[in-house]
């Protein structure tokens, strides 16, 4: 089994290999430095024309960067050689909207009625927040950033519904309108903040009682600033009761071939 | 009937009715000033889920800014009042991947089974062109952009494929780059250019010899610059002999409610 510290220095074929071989079923937080990661749902077909209008309909949390053809494993817009079944480090398998497994390999599961879809994720515009001097509060302290359901509705699309899931990242007053430039330049990865300031105006009561993750500080001279969060369509599809529906476990996300700085996440030939 | 230049003056709402109402049957250009305008693509549900993994695996020539409901004719996401059947001033009627009619109205055709799919156009871009000082000629010159078939391949979904097509606009050569620059701000109206240069580079043997549209002068000093266009996905749609499929006319595109610099295409409700 490979540590996270030593994949962190390999390059993107050895990190996918080991993910591949099983070596290794821990986070992708920092590795493949440089590559877009995603949240993966992989559905059956009967429920893939809604899930991708439910995606289209609410970019900002479910920014829609690859779909698969229906029972094909590999994901060719977004690499070489990504296989959907073993690449990913871990998978939750839900029935009928309930989280009934966690599985690392999904060769079993996957059948030839399947779609799978990869949506971009908080690594790529967090990076480019980091960069542009805005420190990561959560990154810096290694725990998982704080989540919210707000009371913001997400446009429906057949079953799939719900409210908007938020994260959260505490910014200094001063630098919060260069977060929200930063982060706009990113549509694939959630974009503008959907809020800032007040948590109550988005129907969160207590902003240290996160629905999911950590609790992070929001410190003297500082704003929270919530951005729209990959965990929404997970919401979605547990209301939608699918039959059986894969996704990547939390934090334990797919890493693709594309450059997270690509104009369109779409592998040149 | 209603003239372009008495509708350029009018509020969205005036111009809307007067398309509604089939007071007004001529191109969109100019119109509804400030609002996004789309291409059109309305197609039955059994193509809708090959033609959305089309769209999003060619996202420059094929950008998706509103997917309908199966048999629902309200674009809810892309305006308050915007009924798919009415509201385009013409529309091109394909059967098996041949034109077969224009009408001005599809009410008539619309069925329980079909899906609209409304997506970014070059306006969108040219307008930002035209505020960053970068003349654009057959706007100036009042003709139809010059379109061509290119070598490049778009990325298949089931039935749909082909080689991208590519509208040209020709920049002074110290402008080219400012040009891409603007246009790349734009991902729903086609991004940043494909090629500027050689057009035989991207198999244009001729670039007086449009495919589509009207020729325009590359002066001395100046470059040809080729985006990826809107008639792309209209070729891969007659490629799949969709049994019925409805196209906005060329040039005749539907207007919608939301601002050419939202960040998403989606109305705020």
């Amino acid at each position: 089994m490979t540590d996270h510290q030593t994949l962190k220095s390999r390059p993107l074929t050895d990190v996918r290999m080991a993910i591949r071989q099983g070596g290794y079923q821990s986070h992708t937080a920092g590795l493949g430095a440089g590559y877009l990661q995603c949240n993966l749902a992989i559905l059956p077909q009967a429920f893939a024309l809604d899930f991708m209008r439910y995606c289209q309909r609410n970019p900002k949390p479910c920014p829609l960067v690859g779909v698969s053809d229906t029972g094909n494993p590999m994901m060719f817009t977004l690499g070489h050689d990504i296989d959907i079944r073993t690449d990913v480090p871990a998978y939750n398998v839900y029935r009928h909207g309930a989280l009934v497994d966690t599985v690392t390999d999904i060769r079993g599961l996957w059948t030839d009625d399947m779609v799978a879809f990869a949506l971009g994720c908080s690594f790529t515009f967090e990076h480019a927040l980091q960069k542009a001097g805005i420190p990561v509060w959560h990154i810096d302290n290694d725990t998982t950033v704080p989540m919210f359901r707000s009371d913001i509705d997400t446009v429906p699309a057949g079953p799939f519904r719900g409210k908007m899931v938020v994260s959260m990242r505490s910014v200094d007053a001063g630098q919060v309108t260069a977060a929200a430039a930063t982060s706009r330049r990113f549509p694939l990865a959630h974009g503008a903040p959907v809020h800032s300031g007040d948590p109550a105006a988005i129907g969160i009561a207590d902003v240290m009682c996160p629905d999911w993750g950590d609790p992070a500080p929001v410190a003297s001279g500082q704003r929270p600033v919530f951005w729209a969060c990959g965990v929404t369509p997970q919401v979605a599809i547990e209301a939608a009761a699918v039959p059986l529906c894969i996704t990547h476990r939390p934090g334990h996300m797919l890493i693709t071939d594309i450059p997270e700085d690509a104009e369109v996440p779409v592998l040149s030939s």
